[in-house]
């Protein structure tokens, strides 16, 4: 039996997101159907941890246990000619027995894209959150130190969620002009659920004078869901890279 | 009346092309549907020239008169609010009587992008052309040097155009890499049906040394079709620019 690890891209677009589910196409259930194909028997698969509908991947990572023969540099190319044009594995490595892509994960890195211009653009329509409200990216960038460090982010997590502990360590949060989109780059050691995305929304906020960035340390510390900003949208978000 | 021209942009992926046709979606008639609800009757537009299907345009112009006494700077969001999300327009301007988008257009820029990796990139797949072969980016840029200046581009158009005239001048032809694409940048005064693609094409496979940089001059020269190289799918192709 070898322990497997699969670096993965996706386009989250037409994808009910990463988890296997009863309906709806999931990138969980494609990868799976692609192993079944080559290895002739069910596989299931563990992934770092799940994205949402629309939410993209440069770097998901997941990990299976397959008595498998195939050399490791052919298993890109043999999945993706038995995966759809949305999903690409972009390499496959032999890992330690009790690798898990999941519990062995040490932090993760996401992006967030920003269109800011008065007008949408179609291109980027599925790629990035238009905000066509002016927005200043030197209050951004001030906000975004608050968050720096380790914080109970209890406030910045989906309400529903069911977690214990909400207290999460964050590495950078960099919010840069990248062509002509703001880019929020974070990497921390976990992330709850939405915590991106509420992070993300929140700065928008603070972007656009809703909020001052003196603010942002009691928000975080009220640990109350409505005082941070709305949870920005699914499409502007990549999951870019699994720290092991 | 007034003359208006309009600055567009959009997604190709889901159209059958700029031009109106009988069958299948169009941005021509998508565009003339938003303009006759809020004129209130049909109006024709002129394109600064067709695109195909799959092909993106990020400063397509088109020109329409009518009775109109929206101020410009509300036309783009009027008609955006009336548009799919694969179109936007961007600038709306009144220009003079004469003004029309094709006939009077100058010259182009196109951009023609290429995603050049082992392994295909989900995100990309409607936005570049997928290479998997190493492609020498130097060779590519000393062939370019062949296309610059006025030439009959008659090898370098869609076989079964009927076009009298063949020769075009290239001001421009560019290739460089940018972040993990190829990019080819042409700016020239007229351009033969298919010509950008076929160019493309023809420097892939330079950059594939199947053709050498040093046979372009014939290549050209000879004017037969089957001499260049493949036509280059149209997802990596984007009117850039019209000038004026």
């Amino acid at each position: 039996m070898r322990n497997i690890k699969l670096l993965i891209e996706y386009d989250g677009t037409n994808f009910c997101g990463w988890q296997r589910q009863n309906n709806g196409r999931t990138i969980q259930e494609e990868i799976e159907k692609a192993l079944e194909k080559v290895l002739k028997r069910p596989v299931k698969i563990h992934g770092s941890g799940r994205t949402d509908t629309g939410v993209h991947a440069l770097g998901q990572v997941a990990s299976f246990k397959a008595n498998i023969t195939v050399p490791m540099d052919k298993i890109p190319l043999a999945l993706n000619s038995l995966l759809p044009e949305d999903i690409s594995v972009k390499g496959a490595s032999e890992v330690e027995e009790d690798f898990h892509a999941r519990y062995s994960a040490k932090g993760k890195k996401y992006i967030y894209q920003i269109y800011n211009g008065p007008l949408r653009s179609p291109l980027l329509r599925n790629y990035a959150y238009f905000v066509a409200h002016p927005l200043d990216l030197n209050r951004m960038q001030e906000a975004a130190q608050y968050f720096l460090g380790s914080h109970d982010f209890k406030g910045f997590m989906a309400s529903g969620s069911c977690v214990q502990d909400t207290v999460r360590t964050l590495y950078k949060l960099d919010v840069y002009f990248h062509e002509n989109l703001i880019k929020i780059e974070v990497e921390g050691n976990g992330f709850l659920y939405n915590m991106v995305r509420i992070i993300s929304g929140t700065l928008v906020e603070v972007g656009k004078e809703k909020i001052l960035p003196t603010e942002m340390q009691k928000i975080i510390a009220s640990g109350i869901r409505e005082s941070a900003g709305p949870t920005a949208p699914a499409q502007g978000l990549y999951l870019a890279e699994v720290f092991y």
